[in-house]
């Protein structure tokens, strides 16, 4: 079986580094929660909403966000059943690209440059798609997996993982 | 109808850099004709012919590549009638990354990131595949079409094309 996996807030936390930057700039309080359904601009002053943009454009942003919690040995399991691809919509952001890559190197070192894949539409042949973006599977025909995230925590249309343990119950041929 | 295009000897023309590289480095003749069914590295003495990986893998390869002839206006052309998504297998060259892209958006700035791929195996949901490496239509349910170049010239086993005019009769709606 072939899975796509997504990278932001599935195996990587652009969340923690965003709030670490708006505190830095702005003072916003470390410990931010974000409501359901919300992202993270819905929670600054409305003249700085945009910042995060920048803050996204930058070399760097995603050389040294942390991992998402047990993703790195949850992909490794599935690796041994499955064809694993890392499939991430990086191309809106060409600073992103070198850092992103070299990211997935530094933690996810077992998975091959063939399996690698930034793109914008996610236009890719498989059995099962990890992501947290419903976006990305308006034209997809496999089995979706919507991995939690605050921002989609009012979506009930797909079937859903909050964790990498659940991937795992789901995924895993035993 | 969605139609894949490759970069490298499809869109770019990568052979001609090498050979003015060669050229600097060990005098190789800036006239070097390709015979059919050879690549750049079986025409240089053995002991440098590992120097196209060298070459490949510097920062700026990518980016100053000739334009093969027509694909401008022969993308836009097809652009009007269908889903176009250039395709690239740049991620084993890391350094590619942001050069590829920088190419695509000088010269086809018409293509959208969402309608860029950069990937290893290319493991796109599309209609027609135009690439110059008959490894990507291994797993390809679709219509592949072979783009000529030196290396591909001893192929027998599937649909040519030696042009972009030849790609236009072919996908054109008249």
């Amino acid at each position: 079986m072939k899975i796509a996996i997504d990278m932001d807030e599935v195996l990587a936390d652009p969340i923690h580094k965003f709030i670490e930057l708006y505190n830095r700039d702005y003072g916003i309080p470390l410990d931010l929660k974000l409501d359901a359904g919300n992202e993270i601009y819905h929670h600054v002053p409305e003249q700085i909403n945009n910042k995060w943009f920048d803050y996204i454009n930058e070399k760097g942003f995603f050389r040294n966000l942390p991992v998402i919690e047990g993703s790195v040995e949850a992909v490794k399991k599935l690796q041994e059943q499955h064809e694993v691809y890392i499939v991430s919509a990086a191309m809106e952001f060409r600073n992103s690209l070198e850092d992103k890559l070299d990211w997935l190197n530094e933690h996810f070192p077992f998975i091959s440059w063939r399996n690698i894949i930034f793109c914008g539409d996610k236009i890719v042949n498989v059995d099962v798609m990890i992501d947290d973006r419903i976006k990305n599977f308006i034209d997809f025909k496999g089995r979706p997996l919507l991995f939690t995230s605050p921002h989609n925590l009012l979506i009930t249309d797909y079937e859903r993982v909050d964790n990498w343990q659940q991937v795992l119950d789901k995924l895993l041929v035993h």
